[in-house]
């Protein structure tokens, strides 16, 4: 075990609170002092504590936001949540883009750990598998808090909806409509929330008889070559009769294909997605969704953050917040044929 | 006329590069010199090169993009383009949000004065009318760009579509399309971007003989209330028969409000809207568009900024570029009566 705050004091026969300032390189200490601070720290191996760096008083007034992407819903939503926190905080809130790009997020994650924002709230990359380099950003001690996309193994707080059991609605409402095969899009293979989505979506193609047969697509970041997949996908000797997309951009896409296509949506195939699509309603047939609810969960991560920002004692910190979807049946998934066709009408 | 720093260096009897230094807080600097350099530069109103403080060797290595809103196509394509020369100069982009207000877009301007980037893209808000901040801003030498919702009296580059010319023709196609009472809505009075909006909508207007009255609604930030504001608007004794929404969100809101009131667009009611919803030819109906280049818009703003930071010649520092935005025509604003009327029919 890496030594404390308190053993390192006491080994150098200063105060904590003398040996923390040093270690956050206040202007009351001594550079001498600090010198002798940062050597035995780094000696002994010290890791600061996860929260103590949040005791500083030159405090950024930033938090960081890290996302794959800002041309979905679910984040815009989310942000407007945790501007929400922060603007009675009177905090800036910084976006950072990692584009799905494993790479930026590693590149990302090192400019923070310079301490430049006070926290740090994440959704991770569909191609975050090693986490070397969001241990390493724990690990400095600035306040994190994932949201949506979380990093299991990482002791903080993550903030996710019921991906699991709405998988497994999803995927049930589905063959409630009608649907005999069911094919589920996804976009990675790797990331928490994609896998319990899927976990819901077999375990529920296991459990309606005669229907076992599971068709698990994996798309790209690319609409243009997804529409193309899912072209394909269609025109198989045996295309499936439904679709559950499982985030909001796939079932664009598939509204694409099938327009292409001439395929009739509810007719002949059923859609259900995971969207926050705030034109849902109005597409041609408007589009069964499962709705997280985006908002309350960006701002449940960000109220958590300033938790940890502000040292208020707070169970949550290690915990799993689950913050429930909505299964909304619309006409994509109608169970009769619909008195108009629209869809390829155009 | 203001001094230059050659005549500051001049009077205080130091080089230019040790004014600079001083007026950059160098630590090569004693403190006794810069506090004689920041007398006298404050004396003679000496304004900094606006581009001389990219020539600083410590560079963050960010820019600030701020923005009124997320939840816009239009911005989270400008976005990507701006990453994308971004990612090639090997920078980090902070996105900061206004939610289009004046007093936070006050606060942001504040923070970046710090000079923690090394550059500023910007779109201002709606509110945006007294623009002391932006000068103030601009006279610290950070390198500032304007894009889509320009700030005319600074004297930077500034990347906007034809608006006048695209309000014009939106009109006009509305009218094309059989329209005799066209409505616009918008949400700003103030913006630049909105005057020419307006003007194009007006002198389209005034040349379609007959169809002279105007029918201007500013409709607000909350969708809610767009809605109820468009149901009154459409309750009316003598409703339009046209609307052009000068942006994507009040395009929405028709649709909901047609949908609750049971009017049939395209034939009880045409629509045509600035836009760059993915979905757009989704919709029931599909929407006619205004689409701007947005993705373009972003790439260009990034690149002039880069050009100015890094201080290369560009005769375009100071211009007004123009892209182009496309009219595309759907079935929202289409001649005849469609086959189907499926806005009405959920």
């Amino acid at each position: 075990m890496a030594v404390n705050l308190k053993q390192l004091a006491a080994e150098l026969q200063l105060s904590t609170s003398t040996v923390s300032r040093a270690l956050h390189d206040s202007h009351e200490i001594s550079e001498e002092t600090k010198k002798r601070v940062r050597a035995l720290a780094e000696k002994l191996g010290y890791q600061p504590n996860p929260y103590a760096s949040s005791l500083r008083k030159h405090r950024s007034k930033t938090i960081a936001l890290v996302i794959p992407e800002i041309d979905n819903n679910f984040f815009t939503l989310a942000i407007n949540g945790i501007e929400d926190i922060a603007q009675t905080k009177g905090y800036h809130v910084l976006i950072y883009l990692t584009h799905e790009d494993l790479q930026k997020e590693i590149a990302i994650s090192t400019h923070l750990k310079s301490g430049r924002v006070d926290g740090i709230l994440m959704s991770v990359t569909s191609e975050t598998s090693n986490i070397d380099h969001l241990e390493s950003l724990y690990k400095t001690g600035i306040p994190l808090v994932f949201f949506d996309r979380v990093c299991e193994s990482i002791p903080t707080a993550k903030i996710s909806t019921n991906d699991y059991e709405s998988g497994y609605n999803a995927t049930k409402h589905l063959f409630e409509a009608g649907c005999k095969r069911i094919a589920y899009l996804q976009i990675s293979e790797t990331l928490s929330i994609s896998k319990k989505r899927l976990q819901g979506y077999k375990d529920a193609v296991s459990e309606f008889e005669g229907f076992t047969e599971e068709m698990i697509v994996t798309c790209s970041n690319s609409d243009e070559l997804n529409v193309e997949t899912i072209k394909k996908l269609m025109q198989h000797d045996n295309p499936p009769d439904g679709i559950f997309a499982s985030i909001e951009k796939l079932a664009v896409s598939c509204y694409y294909a099938c327009n292409f296509l001439n395929i009739v949506i509810s007719d002949q195939l059923k859609i259900i997605s995971f969207s926050n699509l705030s034109t849902a309603p109005l597409l041609a047939p408007s589009l069964s969704t499962i709705t997280q609810p985006a908002f309350e969960m960006g701002k449940k991560a960000a109220e958590i953050l300033f938790d940890i920002i502000e040292l208020k004692p707070n169970d949550d910190f290690e915990k799993n917040i689950i913050l429930k979807s909505t299964l909304v049946g619309r006409k994509s998934t109608a169970t009769k044929k619909p008195d108009v066709s629209p869809a390829n009408s155009y």
